[in-house]
């Protein structure tokens, strides 16, 4: 019973496969292989977008924070949510990147930055001109940190305040995937038709084994994004093996099969909670992740019996007063299975 | 007949058992996994190290540039060699994890710092006190981008330099099993024993897909080093997948008969440019590349047969002077094959 | 009526003949001359701390980004009020000079930071391990923007709580001449005794022409600020003007004077306020500064009448409903007159 | 006889009495009052440059440090003499300002880069793709770290070079007034007319207490540079006494008659050098430094006699074999009198 993240999962077979399939003979580093030719062409067909510039990097981090360097100057905020991932997971990387860009932090429910909020927040940064730090750029991480997800009219209407004051907008999508699951609607509407300028394409916690996408829809963007990832450490020589891992994970539609199987884990997992007594849902489950209340003593049942999975927050002692309601954060991936999810449920039952 | 790089190689068979072989289950993320610590416990095997730190990237670059900053200030001076990988192929890396040190060069033949000339320079820099940058660390490649090798004596000689003015080594080893191969004797005889303080041990060249080793003989030194690799994004989620690379590559000796193939192919491609007419070495050939001066109507007669590697500089044109002697870099792997050699050899002849 | 910031004053006479004094003959440069070791040893004097380093620069911003970066790592928080200078006015500067650092803010009332509110911020921060920044270290600002003073039993209370997490502290005294007159204690009771280990002393504001001293209490930290101030460009050659004015400035306890001046205008401003239909303060006038809340009619009869202040928020129209009760910063300096106040006031009623 | 660097003298009579002027009432703060205007109007007509932006620091490392910052990436490459000042004396600013830019040296004799290893030394750069650092730009001293001085052909023959290659092109001018007094050419000629695309045009050395001018030439440059100054601590609160320096400098040509005398008084010390047996000159001198080889026993004479002056390098010994000829620098400035030259050439002959 896995629940502790979606990265504690393996590689899904049709990656594994693309990896030993790629592993034929000498070809040309650094990207220049065809894999890696191919990997853009495919991802220019899925966006619609066929002067976009893609790289790959290994890790989501690397991903968000080289596209944040590549988007603002070092004295541009970031305007994202107060639980983006890169204001909470990701050890400064955005201001190492950026050189102290500073972030800004927007409130908004379920994860999601409240427009009003964005604007208002906007509005009051970079008024006091050179004493301030100026308004730089604006993150929207989809599907969320909550396990919810932004439909294009969500995230239109951020990058329409973006807009208004003249601000590049990014997407942290390492959960793209599952939000485009939930919604059915193309990458392209999801992304540069409602106004994103760069997206953080994730493959690893969806059945990669470790490659992001950055997908920069205005090529002007391209040459500093390429330049910096170098400097960062994150071009690999023998790159074939990212595009390897990404082209086995499109192909066919792969991608949106074991993204589809994780949101449906989680929403099996989230009914049965919400059937439990004393068992609620913090946030909706829109992708893979649910975020669970339940009386204390069910999590210490259910972790004794080996369920893995963190309190939200983590540091919430399993002993203590039985009843009292505690959080925690369930994450489903292709690789969960109904069976663990019935387990978990049975359990807690 | 692949001469351009040993990273245009693909991934020795044994690595790549062990990568599938770890795609089995679900396993703690972010390095708390069972392979992860069997890499720490073999390492530090191997190194006769049982307090060293270490830790895996995925790119040499990655390794460097974090040792770097590990060990030196912003204000500290980098000594290396005029020609070593972070001076030179690194995009700057090292200035950028560093906060900006200043690389300061060392000349020395063959692609070693000559140690009278290491110890001028160091004494040449921040005398001025606070009006210069200080002194900070001493980086030492081996196998060098010459294709030759330091011994530990060689080594001893440069690391009591640094030691006499309080600085701490780096040894660049992203060809490190070649040096070993070529030398016989104990990892750390070569490094820590030697006076090296961190070692960035290279897999990816020598039959890995993408995994460095970075080896810390002082473990105070460990903690900023995890959070610098963390804030660089260079920390994997799914870790078991570097893990396992280094443990296929480490297993039964696997990567020093790599290295050793390597080697004998470059001995025997370099015996033979010595026999061909006009044909001469550059530098000796140590490890795995040779620097083969040719008139210039023999390269181009080889590249036009199909044989791909890179003129040294690689920027001088095939046409021209027949009989100009112009150098090239060959460079051979776990994966070139007699059969290229002797191929090339006969083309040349 | 000069009341937008004690910066569009000038030099107060004393600082001015000092600097007249001073320019007299060859002296070393780079702060080895007589003024300079003679600020340094007046400094210790006044603070009760032989051993503490004392290092001037000619700007508030640069005292205080320089204290950071010497006393917190990249990657370490900076814990501070909402609207700490460092966070709202020195254009990200903190976040430049650290090579990354991210400010977390505090909330609490009148620009002082609530300490529970700082205990529970530091508590949320860098529990994630590798996964978040950690924490760096506190900043407080004395007086605060907010107008308002910390007293002794104010500043420890932070401090413990900086202790029991093992943080350093800054506290950011460009007024803290304006605290000092207040409480009347002794400087190193504000400062060291009650747990800071770098001090900002303000010189600027408070009638010199562009000097702060920043005095570090465990010389311990001392070489690193030395090596950053040079680095980011702010050792003066010719140091003995920095230092003639802070010598002219704390002469005689001349410094105190021109702080108790400019709070005693304050008072009477604030008690003038008060008395006008209509009038309130936003905070309690504790040091120079007055937000002074008024029916809008008033401020614009004021600012017509040729006064010179901010609107807080700053830009908040003078025109609209006259009744409406805008708040506006009103600040005092050595150089305000009571006729200039009493002539505002006369306005006002 | 106060030799030792023009940095040792104080502060010009007109610039003191400029000081003196300019305290008086309160002016809008931050570079927002008259006299910061005037210092703009007064360098775009000195330069014929209506266009130009024109920003004041107090250090010659900020002037130059955040113009490399404005002209350059993080991973272009500066090139600039072996000997620069940015590259030997400002403990790395550049590096830190730019976000770790490399500095590569180009060899020339008597401090001037040598327009064939200008070119040379910029196309070996970048020529590997993203592997290298960039180009970035150029940086020219004028009068030079030698004390000689680029003529506008010189500075053209190197600029012409630069704009090959698409760089823009720096000129630290800290001594620029000593460069325009040996000239006698105007400021325009030697600067933008002759390709100079941003200058730090010293005062502190040539009399001003701690005040340097970039002059901007490209105006579209002007808004990075004008955040950095804020961001990197340099923007004074008090602007108005930075203005006031710069303005007294320049009134009636001042700061060219100081130079002219600075430049004389050199003038003087070398012909008396080269009279002296054993006396020789390492370097044409053009400004206001004499670079002059002695023999041992006369510099340790001169210093025993109290002449301040530094050796240079300047850790050679003043005890050994007295007839070895050792250089010495010694600079003159505005406040050198003909009784200190004559002075130490009696104690020399």
């Amino acid at each position: 019973m896995h629940f502790a993240s979606d990265n504690t999962s393996g590689v899904a077979p049709q990656v594994m496969a693309a990896l030993n399939a790629a592993n034929e003979g000498h070809v040309p580093s650094y990207g220049a292989d065809a894999l890696s030719d191919a990997v853009r062409d495919k991802m220019r067909d899925l966006f619609d977008a066929p002067e976009a510039a893609v790289y790959l990097v290994a890790t989501g981090t690397a991903a968000n924070a080289l596209s944040c360097a590549a988007l603002t100057n070092p004295w541009g905020a970031i305007f994202c949510h107060r639980n983006a991932h890169i204001e909470e997971d990701e050890c400064g990387a955005p201001e190492f990147y950026t050189g102290g860009s500073k972030l800004v932090l927007v409130d908004g429910p379920h994860g999601k930055m409240d427009p009003e909020e964005l604007r208002r927040t906007i509005e009051h940064t970079g008024r006091g001109g050179i004493h301030n730090v100026e308004r730089g750029m604006v993150s929207i991480t989809n599907a969320t940190e909550a396990g919810t997800v932004h439909n294009p009219d969500d995230v239109a209407q951020l990058t329409e305040i973006a807009q208004e004051f003249g601000l590049p907008v990014h997407m942290d999508g390492s959960r793209i995937a599952n939000a485009l699951a939930r919604l059915g609607c193309r990458p392209g509407e999801l992304t540069w038709r409602a106004g994103v300028d760069v997206l953080s394409f994730g493959g690893t916690k969806n059945g990669c084994m470790g490659v992001e996408a950055v997908v920069i829809f205005d090529p002007a963007r391209a040459h500093e994004f390429e330049v910096r990832r170098k400097r960062g450490g994150h071009l690999f020589s023998k790159n074939r093996f990212l595009a390897a891992q990404m082209l086995g994970y499109l192909a066919g539609g792969a991608w949106l099969e074991t993204a589809r199987h994780a949101n449906r884990m989680a929403a099996r997992l989230a009914e049965g909670i919400e059937d439990i007594a004393g068992g609620s849902l913090l946030h909706p489950t829109e992708a893979n992740a649910v975020f669970a209340t339940l009386p204390r003593a069910l999590h210490r049942r259910a972790q004794e019996a080996g369920a893995h999975y963190y309190m939200w927050p983590f540091d919430q002692p399993l002993e203590g007063d039985d009843d009292e309601p505690l959080t925690a954060r369930l994450v489903c991936s292709w690789a969960t299975t109904e069976e663990e999810v019935d387990d978990l449920l049975d359990i807690l039952r």
